[in-house]
């Protein structure tokens, strides 16, 4: 008995010594010098096609998406499909999106996913969940999908955040019609807030009104692909893709007009001209950060950990056109700094997740994309 | 005599084949595609050290400050140093900084220059006019001393522009010294207006107060390095250094307080901390934008020329910590747009200037630096 378990141990420090990385992967760089952490990059895994969302399971696995239509289990480097997926129609921004877990996954196994349904001719941005039997997900339901289907290929939205009350938050596009997101019967351009059975919540802003959809709970967005709900406040940020120089950085409240396409801070890409009114009118929410030039935002967290000391309670956003990950200083609603990470280093960043290892994870938006883990260097 | 006219004829033709670039130089990259206009970017002289600003004379020359102190006469791609500069401390930022020419240089010759004054101990920033004689300076003067000292290395501003009404703006540092900038007993972290003889217009606004420094036409600025008077408006522009993402764009009129260091919308280089009493205070001017992360502007100006349509009346500032160069629309008074150009191209841009062929020409501050133009690609 006894000899035994001394090879076990010896065995355990030899794994120790031979990873290179703590939780595994391969080391990218050993340093990274940033204004006030210095930090290790580590690739947990590569060989994902645009890999869109994570979520980490109790277990330590973590669950990966993969826009053409994969669910992925990763697992000491090694990711194995999920099959059971319900059908989708995967074309350009369109396919496989969003992953998060119930907040009571422990009791109720319940893991929420979105993707693109329809055909080459309309899709539709919907929401389902499963629960992961083995190497398959089992007891699909397919909880909401939006109200009208359109051409696929552009903003599908698709970032979902569990608020403090249970209730489930959804981000859905313009689907490339702007006008959809002044119009409230129609839950494009639009955060839609659900029960987690995709049922209408009755304190919802509009619920019982006879011209909006019920689930609406802001709109006049153009396509917020970043969101967290603040564990510590229960506020509701996002980043949404704007027009041309028109990226935003939003506070989400119920009720909210955002003003695309009324008003942006941006200008429309192939003419140059201002959007709609112009940059700003009554009634309609100013963006707390317009960026120009535009970053691409999405993924998008608050790091609450404990690795990072000097990062407590920034913000980190992923910019996909920009290649680089963002952290913003906030005091109260106010973005009072914000640096630029890894920049061209591992490419455009499509999910950024606080882990429960107090480390930064990161997904990139590319043909052979990857998760990445940031560490500290002590 | 005929033929003689023939052969010269002959030759000019040659010489502008072999030039692949209008007005000569070297091409480095054929076409760069951006937001709205392809470019082609020459380089018209490498080899120059740390050069700081750039002066077009009448008849096509260029002259360009170095600054260890050299000022250079550029022709057909070569440069020659001119004789004749004052006595000058050149230590870290300090040296041979600005050059302009006076608006009535065609009738009066006048360059005016600024440089660090001083010597190991003590600094200051300084402002001197002279004539180019052949090969040297002439009638050199000096204008103006800034009234205090101080150890040398950090903060000279020195940008100079002259105004419509003949005065002549100049930017001051706080030659490291924070607090200095709002002392209006003292030049530091300031703009001057000067006479073009270097006196004192009396129409300035502190002209008369008893505690205040009469050449001094605003203040509380850390590090303002880029300038311009725009010719359409007579309204003064100005890029400053900040803290860590402070950065400013700024408008600049009579009499006011921009704030550093009681309000800053950057963080402190070593603490993170807010710097003064925090970002705004009743009194003192809000930046039109507040650079984070910081670009580390320098050189400034407003575009008017007819080659570049689509750019006409944009604003293009350099950038040192970010390597580019950042075009800026603006309505009214508001930045509605940014542009990142030539990012990682050609290094840390130094100065910009409008060329009066109508096409930009970019100063690298660069152990081997250089003169660049930027044309367009019909």
């Amino acid at each position: 008995m006894s000899s035994t378990r001394i090879v076990t141990l010896t065995f355990a420090g030899l794994l120790l010594i031979a990873s290179t990385a703590h939780g595994g992967g391969e080391v990218i760089r050993e340093e990274i010098h940033t204004q006030y952490e210095t930090v290790r990059l580590v690739r947990v895994i590569g060989g994902l096609e645009h890999p869109w969302s994570l979520a980490f399971l109790p277990d330590g696995r973590l669950l990966v998406t993969e826009r053409p239509g994969r669910l992925q289990l990763v697992e000491d480097g090694a990711a194995s499909e999920l099959s059971g997926l319900p059908d989708l129609h995967a074309h350009r921004q369109g396919g496989l999106l969003e992953v998060v877990l119930h907040p009571e996954y422990e009791e109720n196994g319940w893991v929420y996913l979105t993707y693109s349904k329809g055909d080459a001719q309309a899709t539709a941005t919907a929401l389902g969940r499963a629960r992961i039997d083995g190497d398959r997900l089992a007891d699909f339901e397919e909880l909401f999908v939006m109200n009208r289907f359109s051409a696929p290929g552009l903003h599908y939205g698709s970032r979902l955040a569990f608020a403090p009350d249970g209730t489930l938050l959804m981000t859905i596009g313009d689907r490339g019609e702007d006008v959809r997101a002044q119009d409230l019967t129609d839950h494009a351009g639009s955060t839609l807030r659900l029960s987690d059975d995709g049922s209408v919540p009755q304190d919802n802003p509009f619920a019982g009104h006879l011209r909006a959809a019920p689930e609406i709970y802001s709109y006049g967005h153009r396509n917020s692909q970043g969101m967290f709900v603040h564990p510590l406040t229960g506020t509701i940020w996002q980043t949404e893709h704007g027009p041309r120089g028109g990226d935003e950085l939003n506070r989400v409240v119920a009720g909210a007009n955002y003003g695309w396409p009324t008003v942006s801070r941006g200008l429309d890409y192939r003419t140059q001209q201002q959007i709609g009114v112009g940059r700003r009118a009554e009634g309609m929410k100013d963006p707390l950060v317009d960026w120009t030039p535009e970053i691409g935002p999405s993924g998008f967290d608050v790091y609450l950990g404990e690795a990072f000391e000097s990062w407590y309670g920034d913000f980190f956003a992923g910019s996909m056109a920009g290649s680089h990950l963002r952290r913003l200083v906030l005091v109260g609603d106010e973005v009072v700094h914000q640096e630029e990470l890894l920049r061209d280093e591992i490419g455009r960043i499509r999910d950024v997740r606080s882990g429960p290892d107090g480390y930064l994870y990161l997904l990139t938006d590319e043909k052979d994309g990857g998760v990445y883990r940031l560490e500290p260097v002590r």
